[in-house]
């Protein structure tokens, strides 16, 4: 496949980009903040309104497709974006990080993983080779390399034990690839060790993939932490292709990335925290369901352009909450995810136009200034 | 207030007919079909879709929001259309029904009646002037004198007891109601008893109301029961004034009642269906997440125009149904109201066109060939 990142803006003081990466479904504009749609939906949303949203890309659990629908009835209707309706770019992850955190985890080893499903308890095997078979009939534009996650605190033996088969895995997982309109991406893992994630970045580079994720972060580490291995990986990672923080996308941390040369994002918090009556605004998140808001005629970020906060008030949404209507999850996602694309048009903005310090300066103030828990 | 009711097709051999009712909020096109949006909102679906379905007006339910959010919160910000940013037309009932289905009932009697709050279990009173009182807080465009419904079946006493304290009720309702923007209407009542019927009608139109509901049907008795007491109260109803069955929203019910002389219907039954994964189509309903859709990768109901037929499969609905998505309660709720208010509009076409018996005819016999259940 012919070279599909290009890299448009490469800021002057940080390490900070801003570039384009081409999929079978269209371009993509990068930094970028992908959506999660865990089981083939964005949750409370319709793929209607993404698309008005300026959604570019969101992400599919393969994990959960696997075991509901099942690969081979998205594989018979012709993939992922005809199942679901969604002309532009998707990504599934490799379903490894699910293995670890929902199922039941039966036994690990090199050749793969053996779990029990969260749903019936029904056994399923999946190795590198599956990983892609699964993924391959999915046909997501972007797929991932099956990877082993390793949580925080762990040892060191762990965090190697890890990374070792997450190499291993990333080679089988190169070799059983043959699809000529997706992407593969490999993860560089090695927990919060600064050795191990060079170790990792260097040789998941020498196999070869069309962008690099670094996966294990945001597992319950200091941010501190976080910063510090994404500063460790990122001189290693090729220039010329994207590179992928997993997992992040409370806004500030996005912004960190950002600057320390991260392209993409995804994370269920903003569609999560939604559901909880959570909206993000530039000043920090607000508890739309406080008793404060009953007689709120405000919008809920007066400073906002969403469908939400053009139409209704802090009392209709707290209201809505109060009552339990589905209305309130669909409107509360729409706004925190307005909030995070236009976040991202804003970055890719200010890269564009020599600003990104400032920028990022300005945000980062004023929502920490604001922002409590 | 000057007549709000205007004729325009009388059918030939039936006593079906068509008109417009002019609100403050808009003209309405009768007969119309009223989704129900009880706390403010038609479950799942948001008010800028209920715009683009063609949705005329919707009914609130002053019961739940005198309950919560409280109809001083809404006069605050200036009425029901403000609190939940909808321009067209909405409709109150007095909350008189709910008093009676939901609430905990402690006294009933001329004066009205005091019950516990289905949530807290607090003490209410609603009397005829507090029903006006707060249906006139909440501002809708119709709003409903204050009823006592009896179910079915029920002693000729206890219809004949509910009917006239319905009448008095009524009479101090018009004398309580004062709203220039607001249109009221009375209602019939009489049980399944035609002489009451008769007698409820005769007199509720004396009081003068700006159009007339029959209430306390589609409450357990038998259709033809139901289609019977339309007939008998129809001839005493002004030809010049907007008659609606309440609580009716079957579709056939729905024609055989527009047949009978009906303009007006309400009913939870297409947004309540929907969320149970029951689809509204012309042959009948359709259980979307039965395993036979599994791999039908067919539009939902291939006939229909409504953005999730255009858009999804059957699959892909039975999968979000499967997985507990709540896309799946939007999806489905946009098709089974877009089936009513379609529904609606091909009955004022054929109304206008001169084919009403055939039109009627033909549905009918098409959705009951197919309809079990």
């Amino acid at each position: 496949m012919a070279q599909s990142f290009t890299l448009l803006v490469d800021d002057a003081h940080t390490r900070a980009r801003s570039g384009v990466l081409r999929t079978a479904h269209g371009e993509v504009e990068t930094p970028v903040f992908m959506p999660v749609g865990t089981q083939g939906t964005v949750k409370a949303i319709a793929q209607d309104r993404l698309k008005e949203l300026g959604v570019q890309i969101f992400l599919c659990n393969a994990y959960h497709l696997h075991l509901r629908p099942g690969e081979e009835v998205v594989k018979e209707i012709g993939g992922l974006h005809r199942f679901i309706s969604w002309e532009r770019a998707l990504l599934t992850d490799s379903g490894g990080f699910q293995v670890f955190s929902l199922a039941d985890l039966v036994r690990i080893d090199d050749r793969g993983v053996v779990f029990r499903s969260h749903l019936d308890g029904s056994l399923h095997e999946i190795t590198p080779q599956k990983a892609m078979a699964i993924q391959m009939d999915l046909r997501a534009d972007i797929i991932m390399a099956l990877d082993q996650c390793v949580g925080f605190p762990a040892s060191v033996y762990e965090e190697k034990l890890a990374m070792e088969r997450t190499l291993r895995w990333a080679r089988e997982c190169r070799e059983a690839f043959f699809s000529s309109d997706q992407l593969l991406f490999g993860i560089v893992q090695g927990g919060v060790n600064e050795d191990l994630r060079r170790e990792s970045a260097r040789k998941t580079v020498e196999i070869d993939f069309d962008g690099y994720a670094i996966g294990g972060l945001s597992v319950g580490e200091p941010k501190a932490l976080m910063y510090q291995m994404i500063e460790v990986v990122e001189p290693f990672l090729p220039v010329e292709k994207p590179r992928y923080l997993m997992g992040v996308g409370h806004p500030v941390s996005v912004l960190e990335a950002v600057t320390r040369g991260v392209d993409m994002f995804d994370c269920v918090l903003p569609t999560r925290n939604a559901r909880n009556a959570c909206l993000l605004t530039r000043r920090g998140k607000v508890n739309i369901d406080r008793l404060e808001f009953a007689r709120d005629f405000r919008p809920p970020d007066p400073e906002c352009q969403c469908y939400t906060c053009q139409n209704f008030s802090r009392a209709y949404l707290r209201h809505l909450f109060k009552t339990g209507e589905i209305l309130a999850a669909e409107l509360a996602t729409i706004h925190n995810l307005y909030f995070m694309i236009e976040l991202m048009r804003n970055v890719r903005r200010a890269l564009r136009g020599g600003c990104w310090s400032e920028f990022y300066n300005q945000f980062v103030s004023q929502y920490e200034d604001h922002f409590s828990g």
